[in-house]
């Protein structure tokens, strides 16, 4: 964004978040200088909002300039139908440690069998299970983006070889990726895998990517869906789980939240289900790069984190 | 050890181990040459062995000059009763790794609460649980040899702080230890603690030394024993538990094993048990040390990873 007078007046920050009392807190201690908070939305010129409440008041945002959105996902914005007239920043960089830890307990528990050890303690039995060391097996990521830039230097520091998989096929640099593969060659990298982790974006051409077809390449992998909901086709998962392409799948993210009763996926004994809670918004967190971004937004400097509305990330 | 002509004399190999089998197919594939196998123990100059089989044919292997040891743990060689004469090696390097996953997995699974998900699960429970990142959280290391220091350097890259105890509190040169303490400080460590993990060898000085008097500085800490079990003051760490000084015990050596059905630890709801297998010697890695310094043997250089009977490790 090139900041211009405009942009740069007085700002009038409305807050819509689900956590709108930890913000107001967070304002207060804050050494932000004169910044306004208004409840009347069609004066505000600068909004700090969880995704889903922006999308639903941007109409009456007749002001807006530059909205912080409080979480990583954004595609309740991208749609174009939606206006997409004012600088859209969100949160990166917090994400990847909180998707590493997820990823890395469910994995690390898998491979060495701690829910067995579990069950042979109940029962008081002193079992050894044959196991491997993780060194060496292949985790491949979906998405090289913030997150999957942290993932890829988390698991490789426990001895995971990353394998990334993005447009371009290309290593982003300075990444612990060893080896990158295009969306088009997918299956090669599935074919691979140890491990498979989607962190892409929601956009139509990640609509269902993990379906029957593509899924069929794995062999005995686990998966996780850290990215968007979209990006599973349901029926495709159950017949990989069902044939063993995937051995176990942990599902965070899903279309409609909380998962509906009748998913066949509660009751699954080869899927894990969690609350949306790989990544929380941490509210501090949050505040830390809206306090950044809001003195850029006073000295006139380039806002962090924009995001670009024709690519949807 | 400074090689002499005697040492370099023709390998007579006496190997003793459970794994018998796969480390005479191992040395059959092996690039290793002019080495005779005995089954004679009188005649063997080279042992590859179990430290408790070596400790109880020490006395027939009457031309012992070199013994190789399957494990890290060498204590049942190290008492004072038994012959100190003869060059002793153990393994290292290949267990910090496997020591790293198993903490990582549970400490993992614990601050993201992968158990409680599972039940919430089984419940068809859409519930989120608040928590907070790994990042900051301090992982205490009692022990700073091979196996701490890569503890030291996985739990670090997923955002831990690591802080070693060892005899002399400094901090060995290259690792991720952000500060070390010593022994006599042991208590000032502990109460920073958010994880606790002991991987000291066995020595007079650290038996008991999980005791209830040290173990009360900690502030509902985990605590994970995956160096001996004569670290651990039994009626301390129950003491400990009740308390709330440990959170949970992760378990993986006892003093005698298999754990007697008669412990506590096996239906204590804040323990987990694991049977010796935080770190397995897998025969390959083994026989790579093995092979190692057979060939430095061969060539009379100093063998790797030489035990010091003083120090007992």
């Amino acid at each position: 964004m090139k900041p211009t007078a405009e942009t740069s007046a007085t700002p009038l920050l409305y807050i819509a978040s689900k956590q709108q009392q930890d913000y107001l807190d967070l304002l207060q201690q804050s050494s932000l200088k004169h910044i306004a908070i208004t409840q009347d939305k069609s004066q505000a010129n600068i909004v700090l909002a969880d995704p889903p409440l922006l999308a639903k008041y941007l109409d009456e945002l007749t002001n807006l300039k530059w909205a912080q959105a409080t979480y990583a996902g954004i595609d309740k914005l991208t749609k174009p139908e939606l206006r997409q007239d004012y600088t859209l920043t969100n949160v990166k960089g917090i994400f990847g440690q909180l998707i590493s830890e997820y990823v890395l307990g469910y994995s690390l528990s898998y491979f060495r069998h701690l829910n067995q050890y579990q069950q042979l303690q109940a029962q008081n039995k002193w079992q050894p299970i044959e196991y491997q060391s993780v060194m060496g097996k292949k985790a491949v990521i979906l998405g090289t983006g913030s997150i999957g830039t942290q993932l890829a230097s988390c698991v490789s520091a426990l001895g995971f070889v990353a394998i990334g998989v993005n447009s371009r096929g290309l290593i982003p640099q300075g990444s612990m990726f060893s080896q990158c593969y295009s969306t088009e060659q997918l299956d090669e990298a599935l074919a691979q895998a140890d491990v498979v982790v989607n962190a892409l974006p929601s956009t139509p051409q990640t609509y269902h990517i993990l379906n029957a077809q593509h899924l069929s390449h794995c062999q005995s992998a686990l998966l996780f869906n850290i990215g968007r909901g979209t990006a599973v086709d349901d029926d495709g998962l159950l017949l990989a789980l069902e044939k063993g392409w995937i051995a176990h799948a942990y599902l965070d993210v899903f279309p409609q939240e909380p998962l509906p009763q009748e998913s066949a996926y509660w009751q699954h004994p080869n899927v894990s289900i969690t609350p949306h809670i790989a990544a929380n918004s941490f509210p501090q967190q949050v505040f830390d790069i809206f306090e950044q971004n809001m003195q850029r937004w006073q000295n006139q400097q380039p806002l962090l984190n924009q995001v670009d509305f024709s690519r949807g990330y």
